[in-house]
């Protein structure tokens, strides 16, 4: 996954949306908790608000969708992919919805959501 | 396209990534200029730059990628799409780059497109 062709930092500072999706997370342990499925975008301003892992079930089938603010994912060059400071007992208990029962993506979702991780909502 | 399931306003606020690339791009006058191929995001911030319009050829074949600022693009339920001010002659001396020669996406890069469209460079 690594890209040899990015010459600088300065380059990669940037991402593209569909590399985003599909990419791995992992935990600090280095253990595989699932992939990044999608991530919600405000429209007006264009600031992304929280990405969706997949998570639990086995290779897809019974897996979840556990929105994660954009802050707590710190990518790895490295392992290429994700890195977030969470046990799997605690993303267990986090807010998460089933395919097909997306959760209204409104304020009070976007404060809860963020609220699990003890992160403030500034949007 | 239309989402019939959307009760209000606040909860369109927000889109998928997913439903993002794909989507139709049309000018004021209704004629269809292309679609969104994917979009750039800061990795740090969260931040959407631009996002690549694929456009020119013949069904998708000998097209080119041109990064549009976020801001240009204002999405139309009516339309199922992004609609842009933009005449076709605009756009065709548009920065672009050919699949499989991505530029270097550094801030001289966002300067030159935004520059383009009247648009401030804020990163």
């Amino acid at each position: 996954m690594a890209s040899t062709d990015i010459a600088t930092d300065e380059t990669t500072r940037l991402i593209a949306s569909n590399k985003v999706e599909g990419t791995s997370v992992y935990n600090r342990e280095g253990e595989k908790l699932g992939s990044i499925y999608n991530f919600m975008v405000d429209k007006r301003s264009g600031q992304v608000e929280y990405a969706a892992l997949q998570f639990g079930g086995f290779f897809g089938l019974g897996s979840d969708y556990y929105p994660l603010p954009w802050n707590v994912l710190d990518y790895d060059v490295q392992q290429g992919g994700y890195v977030v400071n969470l046990d799997k007992a605690v993303l267990e208990k986090a807010p998460h919805y089933a395919s097909g029962s997306e959760p209204t993506y409104d304020r009070d979702y976007g404060r809860e959501v963020h609220g699990y991780y003890g992160i403030p909502y500034p949007y």
